[in-house]
């Protein structure tokens, strides 16, 4: 039985928290306001520290600082410095080159209040009685962390945050700052997180606390070993809180997905770890657990893990219409990210945000990323290059301006693009070109709102951008396409349209496209009720089934129509499983009582549109539709 | 806030286990044995008791025995006995009349071993000692349970049960009796269960236990009361064990799905019920876990917890091929329910009992039961129509008579079924003829085996069973069919077969039908692939796109094809979304090197044989192919 080191070093035990350790930080730095701070929930603090560590450089507009918020068990050291720093628990993110990168950000991470390593919580000296706050410590809420996160911000000179980025409890943090303090950020990145946690997730933080609140050597929160007394403003525990371990091990089993313990637990389930413990090991799972539980009690203070998840257990920014309102303050960009496998802070969770920030017109582009990580994704590399690039794109597209390389076709990695060596501006898609010329001529104003449903790389949305046009929103089903619109400098929510369009409001934008995607839905009849609903004028570009070689094929042949174009799949692998042509469709607009108020037939292979019968002669069809 | 009564009435307190109390059981019998009882992990037991209770009458036969296994925390009170008694913890599905039906059956449902409810376990007499087992108990596995289970069986009279029945834990059981006395046992309905605990699941117990363990008050499991002494046989605590309450919290969340805990829990977050507890109690969340916590700590022993939930935790038959060695002596018929919330016993895992026994032909049936209550659905009325349904069709068909019953038609509850105004040996489906005597004609036995591929509601599977075929197998996507086939006494596996068979051997069916299902599959291909690597000779029939009338409708109107018969629908709303012709598929079968043996091609209209140009005259092809 190999024996663990104190370094988790081996591969069961190695997580997003692997690398933490209760070290003394080396380059922290620290802010101390004597100004009271006074908190949501009645009561305040005397004096407030607040510890943090920064990377990279301000620059002299001070316009390139981005705060990182951590998540409930970290700390001010999201990256090591320098090669002899220890690791951080975001290095893979943020450093020199990297999605976050410290060569043009000036990066800021503070310990959060009501924290254990370094800024004011419980584990600190309360200036009222000498002794640690202990369970004296006051409850906080998010709100109350960014209040003292802001108060550094003014210390610091900042006027405008860059951007404002945090996953879990961080992007907690995060939507309180964009809420709290509209014009103090430009920017805003909320990965893995939650308008409320779930009532599954609230209950495992009850059930964590209840095992700490009941441990005996808790003793009501005073086991601080006070004869010892404050080291760099500390105070250390007299004995370990055993319920500590009990809630962090139900925290690790929250941070996984069952997909990941299996994977790591599966096939050396009877082969346990040799870990020093007096809690169950003799299962690789239950030696993983007490390692985890056990090094966490070293590192962390249970006063404060009691003070934290209360904190994250009362936000609360409502639901449905309440979300929106809450939101309602918001005036920077968002980008939010989910992960599939995240079932302690579900994708549908960061859906509902997007959902309220698109309900008013908010900047937002979101992607839920596949993975099996669980979670702990967001710590991860595994997704690294999906995540990353999201954040690293977003961050590059603060203001308006277009760059070259946003006009650079993007190679697909999963190699599904039409056309990946076809420039964006390339005379290629002609009916781009027309669905631009429809879209200007039937304009209400010189910027009107677009909605682009199956929006792809985002190459139409980058044409009206360059117009000027600023309301302007993809939805797309492919995360690696959904990547590219963000790169791009273009807002996209990574949705399916088969779902509908619930999320959006009546009339909500001027234009509705759906290009070349109708034959690929499967709820047809519900997609363009919602396209309807939605758009003051809705665009439908599809394959017309009734081309006359397609027509030709099946009457003469007895095949089911393929051609070299546009339908050049076989029966049996095209993604295409709806089949219609001009005549259908228009059948179809007068049974809804749709009213159709253009049609650009055209003809791909030649170039050219149609004028004499579109239905025998056009492949592809624009329909402008309204109710 | 309403103070909440000793019977949890209160819609939040709602669960499966709202009924369970410490109550003495009125009808519980039971049975000593002197002979020790020799443990699998070594050791034995002295002597043996077992609690029971019994329902309705053994027959004369003794033949309509069934044995129910109950979960970790029950015990033999499965129903009421009459209007006087307590409620059972499934008088849901126990009873005159119900789904195990006690006017036919007689039901027995013994306490398990190692249980706390009368049958030995550590709070009984340690007759070594003089003192209860308590923490010397030995270590005891599923097949230890199941094997004091067989001796009251043997005491009862009864040479062979009628079916085993058990969920979660108990299907553990049910898994075991299946395996350990083959003979023993005609039927088995295995619910909600696994070959062995997810990884997830492993973890969850094991915090439970450490929580227990290291709960002062459990003083190393000796927290009897002992100068009390025993009550019928059983010692109580001197003191309640606070971290059995925390391990029962954990328990309760793996019970319910995120789903029903935001149903039970959302609305009503901050309006805690008034709950006498020393555990956190201001959240509706917090009052629930506290209250069952409590509760559970009033009836059930600490130390059985642990002896039981290890005993689980062991419970390992194996994964892929060690699974399918592990049920090779099985010869019962078997039932496998499976919940699509359930996140504890997750469907996967059911999946790979059945795909283990289809793997060396056993008889067996499969359903996933769409429910949002997660584990706790299968005690619960929700979908006891579906689940109850299953087992009375089940249990009703454990020979291979078919009934009058059988060959009635089924009304489709959810509407879907094509025909339903018809009898399945109606001459209507004229395709159902063809397809018997293709199958007649090049049957390579007088018993061929025959896989149906989206066998809807088992009518042509039950024609072969007529002519006295025997390994038949159906595949259905829609949980009401799957119903109807097991009502019918047809093996039906509930899968989608865009998943692929690969679940299923190379050449394992003399016949594999796709019946009318090819054009409504999204992964052809595969399907096909697959069809011809399971199947000696495979049976493809589908509407052939290329019959004239829709030719026509293409060429001359401009209009995807649509027809009164076949292709009913429109071509937004239509379920075929892969159109093909008989040419089509011949094109295919040559390409991929498959050997046409036959082509029949119908005329559904005129309800004849098309021998003249069938891709042009034909509105229905029936393919024999081979690899």
């Amino acid at each position: 039985m190999a024996k663990v080191n104190d370094t988790g070093n081996d591969d069961i035990f190695t997580s997003s928290d692997s690398v933490r350790s209760a070290a003394p930080l080396k380059h922290v730095q620290y802010a101390t306001f004597d100004e009271p701070l006074s908190l949501e929930l009645g009561g305040r603090l005397e004096r407030l520290r607040i510890a943090y560590e920064t990377y990279g450089e301000l620059n002299d507009a001070k316009d390139n600082a981005i705060l990182i918020c951590h998540a409930l068990s970290g700390d001010s050291h999201v990256a090591a410095h320098d090669a002899d720093d220890d690791p951080g628990w975001w290095d893979i993110a943020v450093g020199p080159g990297k999605s976050i990168d410290t060569n043009k950000y000036f990066v800021i991470c503070p310990n959060i209040l009501g924290g254990c390593r370094g800024t004011t919580g419980p584990n600190c000296l309360n200036p009222s009685t000498g002794r640690p706050y202990g369970p004296d410590f006051p409850r906080i809420t998010i709100g109350d962390m960014v209040e003292a996160q802001r108060r550094l911000i003014d210390y610091l000179g900042i006027e405008r945050l860059h951007s404002v980025i945090g996953g879990s409890m961080g992007g907690m943090l995060t939507l309180e700052w964009a809420i709290r303090y509209p014009d103090r950020v430009r920017s805003a990145v909320a990965i893995a997180t939650s308008p409320r946690l779930t009532s599954q997730g609230l209950a495992f933080d009850i059930i964590g606390r209840n095992a700490i609140t009941t441990s005996p050597d808790f003793n009501n929160g005073w086991y601080y070993d006070e004869e010892r007394g404050e080291v760099d403003g500390i105070f250390l525990p007299a004995t370990p809180v055993r319920g500590l371990a009990i809630a962090r091990m139900i925290g690790h089993i929250t941070y996984l997905s069952r997909e990941s313990m299996r994977r790591k637990f599966g096939t050396d389930r009877y082969q346990p770890r040799d870990v020093d413990s007096e809690f169950e090991k003799d299962t690789s799972v239950a030696s993983y657990l007490a390692h985890q539980g056990d090094k966490f009690v070293e590192r962390f203070d249970a006063n404060s893990y009691i003070v934290i998840t209360r904190a994250m257990d009362s936000f609360d920014i409502g639901e449905g219409g309440d979300l929106i309102k809450s939101l309602e303050p918001v005036q920077c960009r968002f980008l939010v990210i989910s992960f599939t496998s995240d079932w302690l802070f579900p994708a549908d969770q960061s859906r509902s945000i997007v959902n309220a920030l698109v309900a008013t017109n908010k900047s937002v582009s979101y992607c839920n990323v596949s993975s099996p990580c669980g979670h702990d994704a967001f710590l991860l590399p595994d997704q690294i290059d999906i995540y990353g690039g999201l954040i690293a794109g977003f961050l590059a597209h603060n203001n308006d301006e277009i760059t070259e390389a946003d006009l650079e076709p993007e190679s697909d990695a999963q190699g599904k693009l039409d056309d990946p060596d076809t420039s964006i501006f390339h005379g290629k898609r002609i009916d781009y070109n027309f669905l631009e010329d429809l879209m200007v001529s039937q304009s209400p104003s010189p910027s009107p709102s677009v909605l682009d449903l199956g929006c792809g790389d985002g190459r139409m949305l980058l044409r009206l951008k360059r117009r000027g046009w600023r309301r302007l929103l993809g939805v797309e089903i492919d995360q690696n396409r959904v990547l590219m619109c963000v790169k791009r400098g273009i807002d996209c929510i990574h949705a399916d349209l088969n779902e509908g369009l619930y999320w959006l409001g009546d009339d909500q934008f001027d234009f509705v496209l759906l290009s070349r995607t109708l034959q690929a839905v499967y709820d047809v009849n519900r997609v363009i009720d919602e396209m309807l609903r939605v758009g003051k004028r809705c665009i439908v570009s599809f394959p017309n089934f009734a081309y006359k070689p397609l027509r030709e094929m099946l009457a003469k042949q007895g095949r089911a129509p393929a051609s070299a174009g546009l339908l050049r799949y076989k029966w049996y692998n095209t993604p295409n499983i709806r089949f219609l042509s001009i005549a259908d469709f228009e059948d179809y607009c007068r049974e809804k009582g749709a009213i159709i108020h253009r049609l650009v037939a055209l003809n791909t292979e030649t170039h050219s549109e149609v004028k004499e019968n579109p239905n025998l002669n056009a492949d592809l069809a624009i329909f402008v539709i309204s109710r």
